[in-house]
């Protein structure tokens, strides 16, 4: 079995383990697994298993005392796979069909992880276990559930932590298959709404002189929004930093259509940038978002019940753009649903961490677009910013350098959603271009 | 065995029974068993299956050619059972405590149905097996989905049925323990609505330029009403029959008040009657609803799973007054979404019924007065309509009778909520009015 294989045999024992973070399952199981898989490498692995999904810290020590320090940062959990009834292959097992990889985590994070490892092995084995650089893994296990630890993390190893690069966990290939390299992402806070509007669920005859919790839950999402897609919470948009000309210059070049966006996701309704006039791509990486992930009330199985719901739930995200505090949003739109007469909706925080953007002119970061650029013979798409969120803010904060990101995806990889895949193409040739990072370093 | 234990052995026997129409379960199951303890007690029998849920016609003649005929509409089907952590009980197992007896039906309807026949039984046993009116018993299993089959199957039945007066499935006494008598119900229709924003759930970074599901869905029912509980939908109340003024005296003598409605069902939001400054009771009677029985879309698992949902689904009914027609109603929500800009917001009826309203001063419904007046020794509450649906309207239509409801149930009874109760004396008292309003006819 050569490197690749061995590393892909490795991805489908990473897969059929759900390590999912909010249902926090099979999280210590898993990051021994990797601890190893680094140990067998040669690496210097502190295992941390203080918080509930443990951490790995694992160090490749170049032997040049002046070499660069590359921090590669990964995650082994993955969303929840539900809704299970979509998927047309097992969620937890690596399927191969029509040169892709079906999986959840196939694509975030369990593949970026194992194709990065296949690519020190490689370059390992092919430099006489010498490296150019000093290669620091941290690898979490609560990325999906807001890096609630890492923070703290971080601080615990200030004094072992050094970075002049750090390459992210996340990225691909766009929808006209360009590479991307992204150099930051949104910061987010998650909450829960809920409405308790009587004792009991009610004969649903009361409806007439009686609001239902599902009614009151549906004005309260409803009044977060105008009808053009604008968030409608008073200050909601105070705090946020306005792109500079370069990061619209980066944005702009993007080959992004609505057209293809449609396309792509089959959407069906207007697009809020086709409703309100704003710019698409400045929307998209630039603006805050609220999203409801999830609402539920009385009842949903077949038939009719006349029933007046007394509860009702809704789960909430909102996306930050950097200068953007996770709890000053939430209280603004508190303050909102207060004045909007809905002040008996209570709000739940659950998870928040602000949002990031690199300097993109970073000597290091050019570095890393040349190299990329070279090995795809195409010029990378350079964005200040992807639309997603990850805990960039908080690694920037201790490692204090710039953050590259790129992986193995594509446009069609549908993360956190039914049917992840990667394509077995773009996963080889992520494990090219990692080795052609560090060789870079040689020179 | 005296005969009351034996119709509460018989009740406990249905309670155990999941008859849960909307789930289409155990229908002839139950109807098969009703059928023989008619049959038992010298009842003509005609059993017809040709429905979901088979139709019982159970005669009981009077060897008085002259005879009138009281026709007792019941139904053995019930509303499911779900949220199932919130019974004290098993829902399924009849669980008698406190002088109370629990279980999913025992007021609606299985209790109504047990006492009736128990009231019989015991009548004719002391009265050498003789009634001095003809009583017609239409047994249903379908009246909590609407009554789908009544129409037709009256129709079948049209030249074997005939009657004087209805008693009516359901009623019992109200929160100051005074027994009521309605006259009426109001109509229905129930119906869902869905929508569908994308070919798969999306990432939630793209919610800032597009809608989810659950927004859309959030948005419509918002739409429906205005913030004083008034429904918004332009035309909804425009074919409202007001009540005269014996109707309004009626409802007006109710001793319900603002205070018992919120203590009884714990509500923690303000009555629309508080709001708007309608009245209470005209409003609980005579205006029609919009309710949402439930709503569901994307992830309600645990934690958190940043999806935006391309599906939202929600199941609404419209409780109708009479002269308004369940399909009309239908178009003008429809009409109402469409000019809302949520076309896309699919609408499918699933059940629907006018409402129906008695006079209440037919000579045979003051019978049924003056006879419950002289049983519990205090003037019956007398309404021209329960605030709750039957089908009412087709039995009417077929029968040209009035009708006349009362029952086992009081004010704590949680009709299709949990923890659904009875009073053991309140259900005895029923079996004794049943016995005297029969033995009022032998005047």
């Amino acid at each position: 079995m050569n490197i690749r294989q061995q590393y892909m045999t490795l991805l489908e024992q990473l897969v059929a383990i759900p390590s999912v973070s909010a249902m926090e399952t099979h999280l210590p199981e898993i990051a021994t697994i990797i601890a190893n898989e680094f140990r067998k490498l040669g690496a210097q692995v502190i295992y941390d298993d203080t918080y509930f999904a443990p951490f790995i810290l694992a160090k490749f020590l170049s032997r040049n005392p002046n070499a660069k320090t590359l921090v590669i940062y990964n995650h082994y959990d993955v969303q929840p796979a539900e809704p299970l009834n979509l998927w047309q292959s097992d969620p937890w097992r690596l399927t191969a069909h029509d040169g892709k990889l079906y999986g959840r985590g196939v694509d975030d994070d369990k593949g970026n992880l194992t194709a990065r490892l296949a690519a020190i092995a490689e370059y390992l084995i092919e430099n006489n276990q010498e490296l150019p650089i000093n290669i620091t893994f941290i690898v979490e296990g609560s990325e999906e559930t807001a890096s609630r630890y890492l923070t703290a993390y971080l601080a615990k190893y200030q004094d072992q932590l050094q970075a002049d690069l750090v390459i992210w966990e996340s990225g691909g290939k766009n929808a006209e298959d360009i590479i991307e390299i992204f150099g930051g992402n949104k910061g987010i806070v998650t909450f829960d709404l809920s409405v308790t509007t009587a004792a009991n669920d009610l004969h649903s005859s009361l409806a007439a002189i009686v609001d239902s919790a599902p009614m009151r839950l549906s004005r309260a999402i409803a009044t977060l929004f105008d009808s053009l897609g604008n968030i409608a919470v008073p200050h909601f948009y105070d705090d946020v930093v306005e792109p500079n000309d370069r990061e619209k210059a980066l944005v702009q070049a993007l080959p992004l259509t609505r057209e293809s966006l449609i396309a792509q996701h089959g959407l069906t309704v207007p697009l809020y940038s086709d409703r309100n006039g704003d710019n698409l791509k400045e929307t998209l990486y630039f603006k805050p978002t609220i999203n409801i992930e999830g609402i539920t009330s009385g009842y949903n199985g077949n038939g009719v019940k006349t029933v007046l719901p007394a509860t009702a739930t809704a789960k909430l995200e909102s996306r930050l753009v950097p200068n953007m505090s996770p709890d000053l949003t939430l209280q603004r739109i508190s303050d909102h649903l207060q004045a909007a007469g809905l002040s008996d909706i209570v709000i739940t925080k659950t998870l928040g961490q602000p949002g990031y953007r690199s300097d993109m002119s970073d000597p290091e970061i050019l570095r890393v677009i040349d190299v990329v650029a070279n090995y795809y013979h195409v010029s990378p798409v350079v964005l200040p910013t992807s639309p997603g969120t990850g805990p960039m803010a908080i690694i920037h904060q201790s490692l204090q350098a710039p953050i590259a990101s790129f992986g193995v995806g594509y446009a069609g990889t549908k993360d956190h959603a039914p049917n992840e895949n990667i394509r077995l193409s773009d996963y080889n040739q992520h494990i090219d271009v990692i080795k052609a990072l560090i060789k870079r370093y040689e020179l």
